[in-house]
């Protein structure tokens, strides 16, 4: 691994944080600068410019949320929802349960459209679905469910909502720059992410994109944002051209993005998304002829590369033989959430992660604990 | 300065955030852990123990919000009200003002008790408006305004509100460690401050200390807090021997504060105010001599030893020179805010930098551009 130099190196392979490069690290460890020192506002611009390269979009509103994937989650709604906004979630995972939780919160009328853990829904449902709801606002899904590891094909909903003036809101956290996403050619109106999964940054910050669409909504809610620290109408006026201070950005978590991004663009991004589904199937050959089964249907392809879910064999005590690699081997391996919690592993192979070698590791390793 | 090794290096003698030393740039740059590995429940332990010690309080809820001092202003009043909840916000400052802003937003009738920037509020006064208004729920206060370089006597006020069942929030953002605070002893029920004043720790974190009155409140809530990140009711559950996952904590920034946390309690808390005060006081005999003027009232020591705001000489173009400091000598400056912008600097004198020789450089350094 890059890091074996620290601490507490251990090698992440959980549903993140993902381990993070040298490279990475000693960025972040430059001396902290202003806010409102120009030479901050060049990483602020070149961070802006970077994430809309990775995220496929001309948006000028992209930049990384003062606060970790699920702030950005929440940035979200607290902008884009006035009260009794009709909302539709498809939920299949911890992820969608959070989106309806926090829409609701902020005064949606929440639509659930739910499916089991661990299955996808197919783009002519969720048509379906959408064209049977009168009057709703947003659509919400999770592109690439952290709990579950299911991969939701999102390519044709985007562009159905277009015509139909209703936002389209994706939770990108643990797919972006590990899968194909396009944010302008899908027709994805906002969309966010976390820094600690296939980018290989620390948690703290949440890249967002909001394209003119959805700004314009935001621009004219008839209600203030009741979120102060996320409202995007003050937040623009600092990470525009005005530069007003808002509130104090976390620069040395800027400055560890910043070059993360830098990574990702010298790999390029379609490389890294191959090498990501690469080792992706890779680990599901390997899988075949494991003590565990896949907790996703690989057929469908709908098992995300960068975050694989597998059904513990019976008997089997998760938690001590979890705790008992970290202790004894340094690895994390991330445990199953809600109903699946002591039923499935979660495995990240997350940007500098997903390499066929640390595959073989994380099989030669849990073989000796079965 | 302990950090002219990296590239950034500038002396920031702004208002925050402030230079940060080697040593916690080198804990912030240990590999990453999982925010749900026991060893970093360790780490999070001990930064609640650390924050208990400093604030001088035995509030077990006491951490830091994964967001900066703004998030932290944001979690008192998103949790503490509810709809129509009056709140009195004494406000002489752009922070008091945010105050009065962000209790607005989560409903509260919001009653502003205002006096000039640059001075502050008698303890008779405060009791006096106080005692005028009926059905308090909230009194709130800026201890240390970073707008203005004000310190507001604070210490008669919660005791006095204990017996009428009003909760005190004070705002600590710039004084923690660096000037007398005592949580418990002054009957403060609510308390925020920041990690990149006198701690000396990159922005991106907000320590918080909640006592048993002021959870109360939030755990018999009628209404859900709208706010799911800020959250104290789910928050306790990660924070609290449950160690359920909410969301990703920003594992490098706190492994950042920990080892602030540890400098402060190594030189002692006693000594660190005493150093500021000393510091704060050797400024003021050297603005006699100089061409500024002091912004408050230096005589009734309500002028904060951390951080000096001096009125500009007239025809001053104040951020032209403050550009040329900061790009010829490396060195920040803060200029002013509001209706201050262009006539007032603001100079911070933070953990590492309250030194007297800073002081003689900051004089001799501006002496030349005047």
């Amino acid at each position: 691994m890059e890091s074996d130099s620290s601490t507490f190196t251990k090698l992440l392979l959980g549903p993140g944080p993902s381990t993070v490069p040298d490279r990475i690290l000693k960025a972040m460890a430059n001396q902290t600068i202003s806010h409102l020192d120009p030479e901050f506002f060049k990483i602020l611009d070149e961070t802006s410019e970077n994430l809309r390269l990775l995220f496929k979009t001309k948006n000028e509103a992209t930049f990384a949320v003062s606060g970790t994937g699920s702030a950005g989650m929440e940035t979200v709604f607290a902008n884009l929802i006035e009260k009794n906004d009709k909302v539709l979630i498809f939920n299949n995972g911890l992820f969608g349960d959070r989106m309806a939780d926090v829409a609701a919160r902020y005064g949606a009328n929440v639509l659930e459209y739910k499916k089991d853990w661990g299955t996808s829904f197919k783009t002519s449902e969720m048509i379906n679905q959408i064209d049977q709801c009168d009057n709703l606002k947003i659509v919400a899904i999770v592109h690439a469910e952290t709990s579950t590891g299911v991969l939701q094909d999102i390519k044709n909903i985007g562009n159905h909502l277009k015509e139909k003036e209703i936002l389209f809101v994706v939770d990108a956290v643990t797919s972006f720059t590990g899968a194909e996403l396009k944010i302008d050619d899908w027709g994805i109106d906002v969309c966010y992410s976390g820094t600690q999964k296939c980018l290989n940054v620390p948690p703290g910050l949440s890249p967002i994109t909001f394209n003119d669409r959805s700004l314009e909504k935001i621009t004219k809610r008839k209600s203030k944002v009741v979120s102060w620290y996320l409202d995007m109408n003050l937040l623009q006026d600092y990470l525009g051209s005005n530069r007003i201070y808002h509130h104090t950005a976390p620069v040395n978590m800027l400055f560890a993005l910043n070059e993360g991004l830098k990574i990702c663009l010298e790999e390029g991004l379609t490389s890294r998304i191959t090498r990501h589904n690469q080792v992706g199937k890779y680990f599901d050959k390997k899988l075949e002829s494991s003590n565990f089964k896949p907790f996703v249907n690989i057929d469908e392809s709908k098992s995300l590369p960068m975050l694989k879910s597998l059904i513990l064999p019976k008997d089997f005590d998760d938690s001590l033989v979890r705790l008992k690699i970290l202790n004894e081997r340094k690895i994390e391996i991330g445990g199953g959430l809600g109903s699946t919690k002591g039923k499935i592993w979660r495995v990240g192979l997350m940007g500098c992660n997903a390499r066929n070698d640390i595959v073989d590791l994380f099989f030669e390793t849990t073989r000796d604990y079965l």
